[in-house]
């Protein structure tokens, strides 16, 4: 059985590393601030993988791999870009035996090195868009760690596409943020606020970041996901021009756009509780298990224990019987809790007399009665579909409850440490540098969300919360992972 | 259009080159031995993913992710690994701008970083098998690149088993690499001998090495899959001990296997002619270009073509329109000839009239007039099947033809010019080293499948074509990638 976990409330970042750990979804390794990703964690990123990567495709784009290694003059070439990253980034010195001429960085992002490629690959408009994805590991140095949510090493998708103009890549970014957003909300079933990045927090070389903003159980926020708008950055960096239609050479408009493994530790912080892992089905690669009560005739109940996970995965529910008579099924369904196994099914002799089994959901823990035979899969199925619609209202009444609008500093820096707080900011990196030093809290968005925008009236002119003075509109602000 | 690609007759090499380059494929990067794996040359590895994944599975196994970084105490635990390792390595020194105090190596594969975790892991029988497989970028510094086949990163799958006997860990090893026989075979369309590898040919850290190689067009062999029987030596190094059934204590039994990148090549060496890419239908993302002859009633031309693509699609061949009007037929043909469609239909206004269409398989180039309407998708998938078959009956008659029993060292000599060549061997490793030296053949594999041995009677004793010493058995030469 699994270790004890920490209560949530009692200290919130100890429960999580003990959740991590005893459900087996990460560890850490000897090799400073990097993590073994182990399968119960691998198999929520392949659901993650699966799902996103299908969204990519029905948006038009395709897969490929660029280099690992950059050379320490492509990182350069974009000022603000290795103002950024360079300080990060482990270096290669040695190859093959040899001290290398030039300095070779571990990807911390991929924009210089597929530039470099894309400045060979583009030459007329007939060449654009070009869409393109990739999978991989990057390696960015942290000194303070956590499993999932900041790793030396992680995994993540980076989007790099190319365009002719400017209000192509702007669709482009605007299209891939919502692709998360859609993500983020029906797979992670995790309620996100899209918006923009004030200057302070944008992407190092991008004209523009927009994210997606989620709440965890502590109130803090996580930034899920971010779509850049790189201009002609990148393109000017590297030189790579294009014929246009009418036949004047311009800079190609760029984009990048990513999530990472990042997304794991934002699901976990999001749903789960004091027992355990809490997955919604959509990301659950095992969605139901069946525990046999086997007192009597043993072999009859596994007999119909079976039969149960084959017509439940006939209907295509990933289903499982844990059959073993080493453990006690006590022992089981706390081991099932921890696991955030969606949906548990008893069945036991009287319940097979009576034909009967009884399915618990792991979210709200509630018990129902499920008539055994060919109404199982059909009924099984509304418990997973509810389940994954629950933990999305679930999740957003949370975060509803945890957002508060602020109209004095005194107000702001009480709520603050609690939730999210909605309040004028006069648009300055000054006011938004001097909250940072004195609350931690950082501005995670400007909302570009109607219902949202229009919920909080964040487009309605006041006053800055905290110099006094004139403001545009209301900005997000919150604690941040 | 594509450029030119040069004839294999008149240059294997440059052939080889130019065909990954013009279809796409490949590129090299700005980086040195670094290559872009491009868009059409990574959806053929996302296919190959799939199927492997699929099959890993199947087979019990789960997916993990292990850290990219090594410390260098950790190479350095197994003898023979360091020795057969280390030299190859790129090395990190620097992190977060500092100087490390221990130096990482950027994996060149996983064997110690996994151990250090398996160690943790394994206490007990009970803990075992461990069955993990990982999907990941690896780094062998090379001074003599080609695309695909040798590059300094490359990406891969290495399979990492514990085991709690020896026949079980035998058992895997068996097990993977016929998973990998049976892949080269029904996926790549590609015969191979399945067998063992000679002591200097075993992998750095392995009791014994089994191995699947294949026939490329130039009669060179291509080692396309290893599984390795790593004894204890891993657990030795990592004191990973585990208290058997019988309540001893014992070192855990490992098992490791891969397959890489290095598949996409020797695809393309196994089947692709002078006009480019030929790819067996099941590792095609893309089955049929339906090419529609623009004449008359065009309008009338592309909505059959979008009929018939959606009528291929519905029954599950991926099929797509090239409707444009900026290139011709002819152009059209010839590129989806280079990159490898499997089968083009072109289907114009009498064509129409007729109610028919015209296939072309790209394999044979052979035409077939097929009927219009709901028996089309059948007839195509016909075709397609046919392909998959035909393509390894070719290869593997070209292997058959080009095999080679030798009697004499002479005849030995210009043989293995040519293709592979079974010859007896005195099973010394000196005979072994002076025929690479003379001739730059190495023994590809003493092969371990029964068909193989008993056609060229393998275990029958002799007199080794080398040494002219008593031989137990006849093994198989060549010349290698």
């Amino acid at each position: 059985m699994a270790d004890k976990i920490t209560a949530r409330n009692e200290d919130y970042s100890q429960w999580y590393i003990d959740l991590v750990r005893s459900a087996k979804l990460a560890d850490y390794s000897d090799v400073r601030g990097c993590m073994v990703i182990r399968p119960n964690g691998y198999a929520i990123w392949e659901k993650m993988q699966a799902a996103l990567d299908r969204m990519f495709k029905e948006t038009g784009h395709v897969n490929a791999y660029f280099p690992l290694f950059i050379p320490e003059s492509f990182i350069a070439k974009e000022a603000e870009h290795i103002e950024g990253f360079a300080p990060e980034c482990a270096v290669v010195t040695h190859g093959g035996g040899e001290e290398l001429a030039e300095k070779l960085y571990v990807r911390p992002t991929s924009e210089t090195i597929i530039w470099s490629s894309y400045k060979k690959w583009i030459q007329s408009y007939r060449d654009l868009p070009i869409l393109i994805n990739q999978w991989a590991n990057v390696v960015r140095w942290e000194m303070r760690t956590r499993l999932f949510l900041r790793t030396t090493e992680f995994l993540w998708q980076e989007g790099h596409t190319a365009h002719a103009t400017p209000e192509e890549s702007q669709e482009e970014v605007m299209r891939m943020i919502n692709v998360y957003r859609t993500f983020a909300e029906e797979y992670m079933a995790m309620p996100v606020i899209m918006g923009r990045k004030t200057d302070s927090e944008k992407f190092a070389g991008a004209e523009e970041t927009y994210c997606i903003e989620a709440m965890m159980q502590d109130g803090k926020a996580l930034q899920a996901g971010t779509s850049h708008n790189l201009g002609q950055n990148f393109a000017k960096a590297f030189d790579c021009q294009f014929q246009t239609k009418d036949s004047r050479l311009d800079y190609v408009w760029a984009t990048s756009w990513g999530v990472s493994t990042r997304l794991i530790g934002a699901l976990i912080m999001a749903h789960s509780d004091d027992r355990g892992l809490v997955l919604p089905p959509k990301l659950a690669s095992r969605q139901v298990v069946i525990i046999p009560i086997l007192r009597g005739d043993k072999a009859a109940v596994l007999e119909q224990a079976d039969a149960m996970a084959a017509s439940l995965k006939a209907a295509g529910i990933p289903a499982f019987v844990d059959g073993s008579e080493q453990n006690s099924p006590g022992w089981k369904f706390a081991e099932y809790e921890l696991q955030g196994i969606p949906v548990r099914i008893e069945v036991g002799p009287r319940d097979i007399e009576k034909g009967i089994c009884i399915a618990a959901r792991r979210d709200t823990l509630e018990k129902s009665e499920l008539q055994l035979g060919e109404t199982l899969p059909g009924a099984v199925q509304e418990i997973l579909d509810a389940m994954q619609k629950d933990m999305y209202q679930k999740a957003l009444l949370f975060r509803e409850e945890n957002t508060v609008e602020a109209s004095s500093y005194e107000e702001f820096k009480a709520a603050v440490e609690k939730g999210f707080v909605i309040a004028h900011w006069d648009g300055t990196a000054e006011t938004e540098e001097k909250i940072k030093e004195e609350t931690k809290a950082t501005i995670r968005v400007l909302p570009e969300e109607d219902g949202y925008i229009e919920r909080y009236r964040m487009n309605e002119p006041g006053t800055c919360i905290y110099s006094g003075k004139p403001a545009a509109q209301k900005v997000v602000f919150a604690k941040a992972y």
